[in-house]
């Protein structure tokens, strides 16, 4: 099997058999703790066992395949990523990880035996879009599992977290089993597509992550009065639709405002009540999220938000409420596994940047526990979370040398 | 039975009857072609029956109740509304046009013998909520269906309009026999109420409608481009909610220039897609209903909403297609109907004034075919389409006398 290192055919069909599942007409639908997402770790554990590895799931579904090193007792040099994705995604963000992860540990096992043991792990749930947290595999298997308020989460169609567990045949109640300490772990390594337009638009084949922004996530609740739209006239209404119009566009202009400091804001999750074409909207329910890597332009942009939101409401005489459901702090990679990967570019003659990354990831919580590291390989047009989604083969092979050769630095 | 003829407490029991099917907590909800509004219909019939009028049901469940005249041959005086509702509408509108009608039935009963027949129409499916059009039952009846439109739509949960006929047990190709010319009808009279403010505010008992406005409604979609929302940069964004959200305030303010005319415009469908927290919107559905009764102001708010839609989706790069899905010409009531309406309240100390209707109601279809009249009564704050919707008894008593008159005056 030594022959799928660095193999880019191996890589591409990979690539290929993983987007089998979940494709479809708009993209490729892997939820967090769907059927999909299931069978893809499943796969990727068949992945591992052809490469000789020792497979184990734990209690939320993580999947980890272990090359021993020569030293039994020694701690854990891991890399990995994830394989779920949001709704209509791509074939790239995160299943590169998983691919170059298990390509990398190839390399590694034809160079004879190491010292430390090296783990390539499949996290669960990566993405927010099913539960709206986001890193469930990694914040648990991390001890920061929140686990009060995920017993009460429920997806769109009310299926909750717990019910998703238990189809799969994971247990909410075993969750702690799978917490993993800094003991046994040395560091972590994610390859990961940058999921933004830097690395193509400068040339560069690798982007080194120094700070991984932290995602601030608001619900916004709108009342207004359901009216009949024919005979309401429009000087008496409290549209809750206007005045969450009024709100998209606030988070707009504030969040080009701070632009400059990193910091970008969306209103992805947007619901109107009643929704018919006869009813003034009485009520609009919206998901908004703010990143940035620098804690207090974070802070900034809320505040801005607030302000924004509380004018609008007085103005409007539509009630506004606020609810922040998810607060994180900008995280650090370690600065040892930054250095270790410049090398690594340098040695190999890869051109590499040193860069932030606005996208949550695995690593995030990782580095809370673990020295981490976090290697960005380009995206066409910077374009991810879409069908267009698209990574060179010619990247994800040069992301693949690079990992082997930290991991191999991290565990010689 | 005469007993229940213009009694307050009759009145108010057959409403609260009405509002028990399909009540839940916010509101009232019989949508078209539902199993609702299949059973306030046959407690409609059931009414009918205990008032000893001849019940008939047509091939798309509209429901008749005849009362005979002394010329058998003699052409129809036709009074009637719909007790379907949006979602979480209220308890009056539609239902008191059955029960002032069927209050206005017993009191010609007790003066004896009228010339012509006289018969209570409960038209199905009057709400466009569900279907995307409005009064299909009268439609119907007045040979006004678009058939292979109809052919066609569905509702939100995918449910075809034949579909939904089939399991009712009406039969789309049935249809055509449900048509009735203007060969048997004399005329039309309406009961209704208001659903905006005026009377109240005016303190007018009755409102007589003069003309009904049109409806005009667009099918909005915005194409943006779907981008991961952490590492997408805010000015490289195709945001299809930021440009909806444009659009929605657009309509707002061409609706505020043009509210003076009589115009109102309303975005009350609304859909983001993926819909999801970290995923910039690729992609909005929006439904817009304008109405006004001069049609060269229609014309012109549709023209200022394309040249706004034109500018935005320029300017934000994301294209948008605009279907006009309905565009109907205002309808004016029959000027003598009209009159005896006005006669009438003059005859018995009720207060009147004449105005126009924003809603569109089934006198609207009745009235391209026969003489027809639409009698408004005032409702609390102009709210309806909302559980707070409420008429005031002596409200209704009071539009079921000005009916029983108007009636009488018609068939005598």
């Amino acid at each position: 099997m030594g022959g799928i290192c660095l193999d880019k055919q191996w890589i591409m069909d990979a690539i290929s058999n993983f987007a089998k599942i979940g494709m479809g007409q708009q993209g490729v639908t892997r939820l967090a703790f769907s059927e999909e997402e299931r069978d893809a770790k499943e796969y990727a554990a068949d992945l591992m066992r052809q490469a000789g590895l020792n497979v184990h799931v734990d209690a939320v579904g993580n999947v980890f395949g272990r090359l021993e090193g020569t030293d039994h007792r020694g701690k854990v040099v891991m890399t990995g990523s994830h394989v779920d994705t949001p709704p209509n995604g791509g074939k790239f963000d995160g299943v590169v990880g998983v691919v170059a992860g298990l390509a990398a540990i190839e390399e590694l096992k034809s160079r004879g035996p190491l010292t430390y043991p090296v783990e390539l792990v499949v996290f669960s749930a990566e993405e927010s879009s099913r539960f709206g947290y986001a890193t469930l595999g990694s914040k648990v298997m991390t001890g920061r599992a929140k686990l009060a308020a995920w017993n009460r989460i429920k997806d769109e169609s009310g299926i909750s977290l717990v019910e998703a567990f238990r189809k799969l045949g994971y247990s909410f109640d075993d969750i702690r089993d799978s917490i993993r300490s800094s003991e046994e772990i040395k560091a972590f390594v994610e390859l990961h597509i940058e999921g933004g337009p830097y690395l193509e638009r400068t040339k560069h084949n690798i982007g080194i992550v120094e700070t991984i922004a932290a995602p601030t996530r608001l619900r916004i609740v709108v009342e207004g009065n359901a009216a009949h739209s024919g005979s309401t006239p429009m000087d008496e209404r409290q549209d809750a639709l206007v005045s969450a119009a009024m709100i998209v566009l606030a988070v707009q202009e504030i969040g080009m405002k701070h632009m400059h400091q990193g910091i970008v804001g969306t209103v992805g999750l947007f619901k109107v009540y009643p929704n018919a074409m006869n009813v003034v909207p009485g009520r609009v329910e919206m998901g908004v999220d703010i990143r940035g890597t620098d804690h207090a332009s974070i802070v900034d942009t809320l505040q801005d938000i607030k302000d924004a939101i509380s004018t609008i409401a007085d103005g409007q005489e539509t009630p506004v409420s606020i609810e922040v459901m998810v607060s994180e702090m900008p995280v650090e990679m370690d600065e040892r596994i930054v250095s270790t990967i410049e090398g690594v570019c340098k040695r190999l003659h890869v051109s590499s940047m040193r860069m932030h990354s606005r996208a949550g990831h695995d690593a995030m919580n990782m580095a809370k526990m673990v020295p981490s590291g976090l290697i960005f390989i380009p995206c066409h047009e910077g374009i991810s979370h879409n069908i267009e989604e698209y990574a060179d083969v010619a990247d994800i092979y040069n992301g693949a040398k690079v990992l082997a050769e930290t991991l191999y630095e991290l565990a010689k």
